[in-house]
Parts: C-alpha cells; structure tokens; sequence
C-alpha cells in the first residue's frame, strides 16, 4: 500500500466544494470548472536545501510548498480553489507527515483549497504542489501589459526573507524572527491580486528577486523600468539588523519575498494603493515604465547603482 | 535566468490549442475547459532509483514520466489535454534536457497534448508531470463501480516491465529488448481507456501490480475478485526468458505495465474485448467479481495460489 500522507493531509484540509466531483483516491481527480470561468494552474517544486534550508519544520515545509504556489495564483489574480501535491521523502516519518499536513491545511483553509490528488514517492526531501484557480476571460494579470508611463508598485516589503536566511547561521536566531518568518512563511499577496484585477497592466510575484523578476514584465512587455533605490519599501525589522546598502541589496536581489509588484496607468495609482492598503499589504511605488529594455535602478541622485545580486538563479546559486 | 528546460521542452511539443489562453511564460498558465466536460488531473513523479534505473536514458525519463501519467488519464477514460512539468535535476546539462524534451514530445505530439507550464530545479534527479484531461460529466471511469458477477479483464500483457528490470542486472541485455522496453516506454492505453466509457463498470491502470491495483478496485466497489491464474496474459517475450512460475509472480505482483484492469459486466465482455482487439491492444478476461472482500488468485485446479510478491510498495522495497 502506498504510505498514505496524501489521507493524512486531506483529513487536515477538508473541504466541502461542490466543483469537485470526484477527490482523492481515484487514478484522477474529476472537477467541474464553473461557467465563464477560465482555469489558472501553475506547478512549483521546494527542494530541501535550495528552496528551504535542511531543518526546517516539516509544519513551514508544508505551508511554503502551497504559498509559492498560491503566490502565482496571486500574480495572475486568481482564486483558488483545488492543489495536487506531490512528495517525495526519504522515509515514512509520521510525525514529518502530519507536520507538513498541518502547515499545508493551515494555509489551504482560509482559502477553501481543497486538496484533490497527490502522489508519494520515496527519494530525496522535494514537494511539488499544482494549484488551480479561477480568472474571468482576458481579466488575468499578464506579464505582457506595461505600457510606458505606467508607475511600478509592490505590495509589502522586500528583502526580509532572504536576510532572515542570512540569520539563520547566527549562534542565536531570536532576534531575527520577523525575518525568517517571511522566509519559512511568505504571505501570498492573494486577494491583493485580486483587487488588481482591472487595475494593473502587468504583474509579477518576486520569486527570485525584484530586479530579476522586474524583468520579466520589462522582457515580456516591450519596455525599460527606472526603480528609484530609495523608494523601495523595507521593514523595520531589515533595517534594525542590517546596514542600508545590505538592506537594499536584499531588496533588490533578494529571493522568496513572494510580494507581488505589478504596473499600473499613473491615474490609478492611488487607487490601486488606496485598495491594497484597505487589504493589509499595502502598496508601494518604486519606479516607472520607460522605453527601452531591462531594469535600471537608480540612486537618489539619479546615477545607476549597481546591485550586488541581480537575482537568485537556482542554477548559478 | 531560470533554465531554458521548459522552452526546450516546448519548442520540441509545439501544439496550437484554441483552449489554451496564455501557455508557457507566465506566473501561471491559463486554459478554458470546453462547455460540457469536466476535468480529469492527475500527478505522478518519477524518482531515479526508484521509479527508473540510474542511467536510464534521457529520452526513455521523458517518455516515461508522462506515460505513467497519460495512464492515470486513460484509467479514468479521459482524453488528454495539457500538462506541466517539473524538473529537478543536479545539473543543467543541456543534452540531457535536450533528450528528456525529445522523449516527452515524441509521446505528447500524437495526442495534441500542449505543455503549458513547468519549474526547473536543482536537485536530485526527480520528475514530476502534472495531466489534465476531458470527460463528460458522469462518463469518467472510477474504481468504485465494480458489481457482483462482473467479467474482470485486463489489456495487453503483464509482467514484462518487471521482467525488464530484472534483465538489466545480466552482462548482455541485448535478448531482453522487448522487456526492457516495456519498462522505458510503458504505452499508456488512452484510446482503450475512452473506449470502455460506457461498458467498463470500474477501471485502474496497472501501476503497482496486478494483485496491488485490483486490491484498489475492491476496496473502493466493496467486493472481491477471484483471479485465475491460468487466465494471465504474458507475452511471448517473458515466457521465452523465465519459468512459468517466476512469469506468474511477475503478472501478479510485478509494477509498471500500465496495462488498464477493469470489469465489465458479463453480457458486456465479448463487446469490450472486441472494441479493444480494434484498437490494436486486446483485453483477456482473467477473472470475476464475486462477494467478499480483496483479491483471490486461483490456480488451475482452483486452489488458492499465493504470489510470492503482493505489489510495489515505494516505502517497504
């Protein structure tokens, strides 16, 4: 028999939807997507000691492997509604799986997610999980929409999750714990995508950093982006533990913030931020759309700053 | 930059498909589900070690970590659509992903199968496939129908993947070809699956073995099933290389055919087998459904035969 983690979780995270007409424990999951909607679905994969450092909690395993996930959802303003998870694991640790049941359903819930298939293997720590979500047609977020003039925002802060990463080899990680939070518990900006249905013309969750990630939508779009340095937006928490040009290499270059940076026309700006502050995150803007190609980032006296990081490349790291 | 992997990948399965809206090249893919079908989904991963031999080649990884997903769509009767990869994998050498990407497209090119998304990793090698696939509402193929006095019957062969993966031990595989291959490029029986709508009662792919998977259908009908021995399809290949008794262990309990298994009522079976003989694969009748609870093998003098392998267990092998 296989080991039966994929029970353990939905026994976690159930939930009643009536689009599902057939859950765990068929060769397929059978759903039904509701009239005039279109289907988002993204595939993301945590390999332990790349995307979560060897000793996290099997509870932050759990959460992460479904907010990364959720986090693309957001970038393209949908909502969620079923997950696939797939784990492969050295061994049949029951305590590892309900851990990592439990932080997947504590994160799921909220959301209604249920979870409707899955697959473990035995091999080295790595979770895949597949979401699904629902946009209208032509209302999902695309990379490709930033038009030149338009004003750059980002939700939250940047740069906290890879400095609580940077924490983690201190002797005592106490006082660091707002930071590695945010990295073993990013908040996917989720109903901040949402609300930005409409409003942005592009948009993108920082994975691996907002340069790179920036250049995506630059790529995708046709443009440049100005990113003025001092008006990117760091917790308190990244600036009491860290010198400013640390702080804004993190923010630059920094991966796992899972914040969603999007453009929008300059006439909506205040609204798109007087919205996301309405929903907690908060919105921020750090820059323009340009012509040209790529991202520059400039200093406060208008020189290009060359940062540090351009990026976290799994492959390169 | 991420890895190039999943636009190899594509460029190799290049499909143009009406349904799907925004494909590779975004936070998410986007896809409109046609009017009157529901969704099949399914994950697998394939781990190197255990789901495929170290040095199996790239193209057989390719071919087989969509196979063995193709097959979970075919068991419940569904006609395949997109899927989305992810690849971890040690190093990002590109004739291996080259090789990968010709595997999988030389198996989703005839189906019309589009690959919409993915994620490229670094990591032990490990490949997980995420399929989605069409049925109608009330027509996919579960395991819990199976009734009383049913016909159990089962396509092609059994117990040549298993065979295979004993042969690969010898110094000279080159007499086991036909073996071997039916362990790297198991066929996924999707035109038999869609066929059996409407005549199949229950369905299962043959993933962990025959006596395993079986064991799935009565548990979820709420019957038993007596098998007889005799009636086991084996190929010409596998009686020529083993003793009948080591065949037998091999049909009963070996993994990886991805044969379907599934009941038919009994003034169904003639229909069943000859719709199938059409489509190139056959089906035998091996069995019945009977009262009771699990699966009993009988030998040809209707005795109780135990099979020295009850399955494959990822966890206990």
């Amino acid at each position: 028999m296989e080991f039966d983690l994929i029970d353990r979780i939905r026994r976690h995270t159930e939930v009643n939807r009536d689009d599902v007409v057939k859950g765990i424990g068929d060769d397929a999951a059978v759903v039904a997507v509701p009239a005039g909607r279109e289907l988002a679905i993204a595939v993301d994969t945590l390999v332990e000691g790349i995307h979560f450092p060897v000793g996290t909690a099997a509870t932050d395993i759990g959460w992460k492997a479904l907010a990364v996930n959720l986090s693309d959802l957001a970038a393209m303003g949908a909502t969620p509604a079923w997950a696939l998870l797939a784990l492969t694991t050295p061994d049949a640790d029951a305590a590892f799986f309900d851990g990592l049941a439990s932080g997947f359903a504590e994160l799921a819930t909220p959301y209604r997610l249920a979870l409707i298939g899955g697959d473990t293997t035995r091999g080295p720590l790595t979770v895949t999980v597949a979401v699904h979500g629902f946009t209208a047609p032509g209302e999902a977020l695309l990379r490709s929409g930033a038009r030149v003039g338009d004003v750059v925002m980002v939700t939250g802060t940047l740069g906290d999750a890879a400095a609580g990463l940077r924490c983690l080899a201190e002797a005592d990680v106490s006082p660091y714990a707002a930071l590695i939070e945010r990295l073993n518990r990013p908040t996917p900006r989720v109903s901040a995508g949402q609300a930005l249905r409409g409003l942005a013309t592009a948009c993108i969750d920082v994975s691996d950093g907002l340069v790179a990630d920036l250049g995506h939508i630059c790529a995708a779009s046709g443009v440049g982006v100005d990113v003025e340095a001092a008006m990117l937006p760091r917790s308190s928490a990244l600036l009491t533990h860290f010198t400013d040009a640390d702080a804004l290499d993190f923010a630059l270059g920094g991966g796992d913030d899972y914040e969603l940076c999007f453009t929008v026309p300059a006439d909506l700006a205040g609204e798109a931020g007087a919205t996301l502050a309405r929903l907690g995150c908060g919105a921020t803007r750090i820059g323009r759309v340009v012509e040209g190609a790529g991202v520059r980032v400039l200093d406060e006296r208008g020189q290009v700053y060359e940062p540090t990081r351009a990026g976290w490349n799994h492959f390169a790291a």
